[in-house]
This record gives structure tokens, sequence and C-alpha cells, in this order.
């Protein structure tokens, strides 16, 4: 949670930060929707983060939907927070290819196969460089 | 830039943020993919960031490759930093349907047709929940 930083940046990329843009919010989400993790202490011992932060974060989780904290005491992802699983999969493939392979793959569940993220116009897989951003007003169809 | 603040982290999530998991880094990098912005004015205006910010921003994205500062002065992305566009439109698609509806649409450069980021399980596309993170060296395929 960064505050309402942003007021200017009328952007889904600048609201999205708002939420999930600081630097221990992505790693505690990403021990939420990848390693299982529902309780205060295993994201405390996974992350080595100090406990302060964590409550902070798992409740600001909770405030913006997140997540929500059963009467067990589980912290569960909700469908939103699940959604967020395609910005964490790009970061960490873009890190797999540009900064140092790492030791996770991504699979479908069930089969255990290769999962692969794209850019989809209609059918066919695109290039980044095949994708641009207009204002939506102009989308032309 | 956050310093090597993940170093137990092993994981590439971890070390793209790293990266660009500052607040600021993700904004200037978003200018300089979808709006195209080369000149350290340009980011300044559109940004409203304090010039000493922006001036270690943009040193620190050559220093790691993301851009290339060019002898006219402009700052170009690299393939590298091109290739943080997936992230960007995850994070964007994200902001559009869970927080507010954004002014951007993602579209196929020369068409102008609408774009899709999807998971791919062969040539059929993945819901979220059919996608999960498994240690490298026990997949299955």
């Amino acid at each position: 949670m960064l505050g309402h930083l942003y007021e200017t940046q009328d952007c889904s990329v600048a609201r999205s930060l708002e939420l999930i843009g600081e630097r221990w919010s992505l790693l505690i989400l990403r021990d939420a929707v990848f390693v299982g993790h529902t309780r205060f202490n295993q994201f405390m011992t996974s992350l080595e983060i100090a406990p302060n932060i964590l409550a902070k974060r798992l409740s600001g989780f909770v405030d913006c939907g997140l997540m929500e904290l059963t009467v067990e005491g589980d912290y569960r992802l909700t469908r939103k927070g699940r959604e967020l699983k395609p910005v964490l999969v790009a970061l960490a493939l873009w890190g797999d290819k540009w900064v140092r392979p790492g030791p996770i793959a991504f699979v479908e569940t069930g089969t255990g196969k290769p999962v692969n993220q794209a850019f989809l116009g209609g059918r066919r897989e695109l290039d980044v460089d095949e994708v641009a951003a207009i204002p939506r007003a102009s989308r032309t169809s």
C-alpha cells in the first residue's frame, strides 16, 4: 500500500501499484499465490520479514479485498488476489530470462505440463513489439 | 533499484523486483514502453517526478541494461526493457478489472485489434487457477 502517490496518474498501472507496488507486498502475495501460505507464521518464516510489517501488509490485503481472514486465522486469497498470478508470472519469466534462471517452473495443475504466458492477437501469439497502448476511446475494432 | 534486500529469496520474482520494484521505476518504464518517451524532460513533465529521483532511476536503468543512453541524450529501451511489457500489461489489466477501468486499451500495432494476455497450456487458454509453480527439477514433461 503506497497510498495515493499517483493521483495525477489516471492509469491502471499506477492504480495497481498503489495496492501491490510496495516491495514486500508482491513477495507476500507470491508466497500466498504459488506456495499456498495462509498463516501469519508461514509468511514470517519463509520471508524473514518483521512481524509488524507483515501484519500491516496482510491487514492491508484484507482491507482491499485481496485476502479474506477466516475465523481460523487463515489469510485466504480471494479471486481478486488470485488474479494477480499473471503479474507474478510475468515478473518471474522476465527475471528468468534477463536476470538469472530461477528454481521455479510454471505448469498446468493436473497435467504438470509447462505453461506459457503470451500476448494473443486473435489466436496468434504476438511479440512484445507488436503490442501498443492507445486511448480506449480511439480503439478501432 | 531496491538493492539486494532479497538475498535469501532465490526467486525470479524477487530478483525482478530488485530491478524494477521501486514505486517510480515501473511508472517511468510504463511511459517509456507505451508512450515512447525517451527524453529526461518528457518523463519529468508527464510524471511530475523530482529531477534527482528521475536522474537516479534512469541512470540505474542504463546500468542494468534496461535502457541505453544515446549520444543525443535519449534514453532508449533495450530489448530487455521492452520485454517488461507483459509485466506492465498484466498490472494494467488487473487494475482495469479490479480497481477501476482505465483509459488505455492494448492493441496490435498495425491492425489496431485488441490484444489479450493469456496463460497457454498447449494451445488452450488456462484460468489462473489452472497454473501452478513447481521446483524446476521436478518438472514432469
